[in-house]
């Protein structure tokens, strides 16, 4: 960033104090840079499916863990959010009254956090264990507030979840008799449903099948769900061609990424975020040396066929193959193309959730030109008093 | 953390206004926990090496990202910091007045942060491309200061730097012509040489005579290196067999990993940082469920025999085998242990630079006490003026 706008060279304009870059080429490397046409184009295709398929779409916040891309969802028609931690549930509670915290409440340190989210916000959880019901009892009275809880169920993905039937039943009937706690219905994630309409066909009718032995098991036990939530942005596109669903719960579609586009879950054309980083080194022969590594892309193996750790975006034949902290590694071995010591390339990366994590802001552009920027705002842990109040300077060894 | 106070209860302590959680079993997970006495052991035991083999230390602050964990290297003897962002300069410029940007200085922007860094601050770079000399001396005019300018040599790792003494003198020529810049000497990585004394001494040997002959032409050319640093922490126990070796960069060595105790370069006590963790669901037979995922742990590989991503302290045989964002799985099938939902464990992360870099703060401990926390204020890589200046809620889609 400049100290001083410098207008008469047209390259930067003021806004609230300070210069912003005008074009993508001045912007400071490693960057998240996210298209804002194809940001909006995401947004509305998914808002455009579930109504298409009277879904409901409470999308997962984990990807952008952003309020102004949540207000966003909200205004488009999400019913509410999907949040992975706490922190993601309280900075989301300043957009949304209505938050599912998609993750197994556990812990005391956790359900406190959950107990003292804004008193107008609705709060829904998942449960895959009677034991944990207790505990979620207390912290629904310590808050003063009612959670609606969900039977996690296990469709095949083996992490969290029920795998029977007469366990979801007894979890919803110990659920029904607990102060605090309203049974809502089913959750699960089809994390292993990957491919497009007409792919994994079997794949998509057994999890049909199985779906549809627990809501069965449920009504007749007379816990009919409210709620049958799948989701994850692969799977959303299937969910209409599942029996009994009524709501998704999709994240990284605001962004996609390499491997979305890979697996045929959008075009290579709605990879919306792209990792801009700079050539910092070309001195070994036949390979180009860029400023975004681990700390900036994770090292997220791509789930589908193909290497690497990033995509060039223009030179699709040109993987980040070797990652230190801060380095990446391009191979030029498939290529004809040698970038300069200097050069600008923008990557797309196998899993742009993982890169948003690692950043505190996000710049938005269209084509080159710089046009805003957002905070990562739900990024981290901590509750925002927390730090802020953390006592200075103790002693330390 | 609680809002109020509880003596009583014996439980928590007032600090600062707010309630510090006493003992590691109130603390909310996944977070990273220091050992102090480790740490101090850490520090001292490198502070030992170096004054026993008349090495300079500079430390990589890249590891701890912290300017209280700084301060101490540096009352341990340390000559200055070495940092890999500007942002780590930046906030360490607050504890140190000499810091080597241990990495390539190319690009306009991270120019221009450079040659703002604090005036009293002496500043080194290193280059492994004559190109990059012209724009390093206009930043040095735009600061008005000088540089220290070393030459990187490639000895192996085939990341950067020159790979031929000839290329060095042309640099060393090269800088020492140019203003605002000063030849200082030779840098290198030696992120190949990984073992103990005694092991791969041919690698060592050979990394010695290659080093040896950049001395050498350099010294010829009538360009005699003041420093010739080497580093990182498995390697820098080796140091002192390469002659020429004036000075250290280790960074990983305050906290160690399972890296490092895996290959022998520390002991399994002497890993200072562990991941606490809880186990939120058991549904899945064979496994439990944590909630450190890639978003806390990284899906960094062990650089040595063994699986996992990260391996549980107390039970040296159950490792973190599948990861997603926020879910880790404990393979069990090598163990009778059976953890309860709810359980907290401590990992010892496969790379510790990786974990610190998702977290804001670090929580000090001694035993199961807890004693202090700080902040990981080198995270990120804004400026601290740039965001919070951000001009607010601009036109998003």
């Amino acid at each position: 960033m400049l100290d001083e706008a410098d207008d008469s060279a047209g390259i930067s304009r003021v806004a609230g104090g300070i210069a912003v870059a005008t074009y993508l080429e001045q912007l400071e490397t490693p960057v998240p840079v996210v298209d804002l046409d194809r940001l909006a184009h995401n947004l509305d295709r998914m808002a455009a499916y579930v109504t298409l398929h009277g879904l409901k779409l409470r999308p997962h916040v984990k990807t952008h863990k952003s309020p102004r891309i949540a207000a966003e969802q909200l205004r488009l028609g999400a019913v509410g959010l999907s949040c992975a931690t706490l922190r993601e549930a309280e900075v989301m509670s300043e957009v949304c009254d209505d938050i599912l915290l998609a993750y197994p409440p556990v812990g005391a340190a956790r359900l406190e956090r959950l107990a003292r989210l804004p008193q107008d916000v609705r709060v829904s959880v998942a449960a895959d264990d009677i034991q944990s019901l207790d505990a979620l009892s207390v912290a629904a009275r310590l808050g003063q507030r009612t959670f609606d809880v969900r039977v996690e169920v296990d469709l095949g993905m083996h992490r969290v979840g029920v795998t029977t039937p007469e366990k979801a039943v007894a979890i919803a009937r110990h659920i029904d008799r607990t102060v605090g706690l309203d049974f809502a219905g089913l959750q699960f994630y089809p994390g292993h449903i990957r491919a497009n309409v007409g792919e994994q066909d079997d794949l998509v009718r057994k999890v049909g099948t199985d779906l549809g032995a627990f809501i069965e098991a449920l009504t007749d036990a007379g816990f009919p769900p409210r709620v049958v939530s799948g989701g994850s942005t692969p799977a959303a596109w299937r969910m209409h061609e599942i029996p009994g669903v009524t709501e998704v719960r999709p994240g990284t579609y605001v962004y996609n990424d390499r491997t979305t586009a890979s697996i045929g879950a959008c075009d290579w054309d709605d990879c919306a975020l792209t990792v801009l980083a700079t050539v910092i080194s070309v001195s070994v022969k036949g390979q180009a040396v860029i400023d975004a590594g681990t700390k900036t892309l994770g090292r997220e193996p791509l789930r589908a066929e193909g290497d690497g750790f990033a995509m060039v975006q223009d030179h699709p034949d040109v993987f980040v193959t070797r990652l230190s902290e801060e380095h990446g590694i391009l191979d030029l071995s498939r290529s004809s193309w040698r970038p300069r010591l200097g050069d600008q390339v923008r990557l797309v990366p196998n899993h742009v959730c993982i890169v948003v994590h690692h950043f505190d802001e996000i710049i938005g552009v269209r084509g080159h030109a710089v046009e805003t920027r957002w905070p990562v705002a739900a990024r981290g842990r901590a509750s925002n008093q927390d730090f802020d109040n953390a006592p200075s300077k103790p002693r330390m060894v």
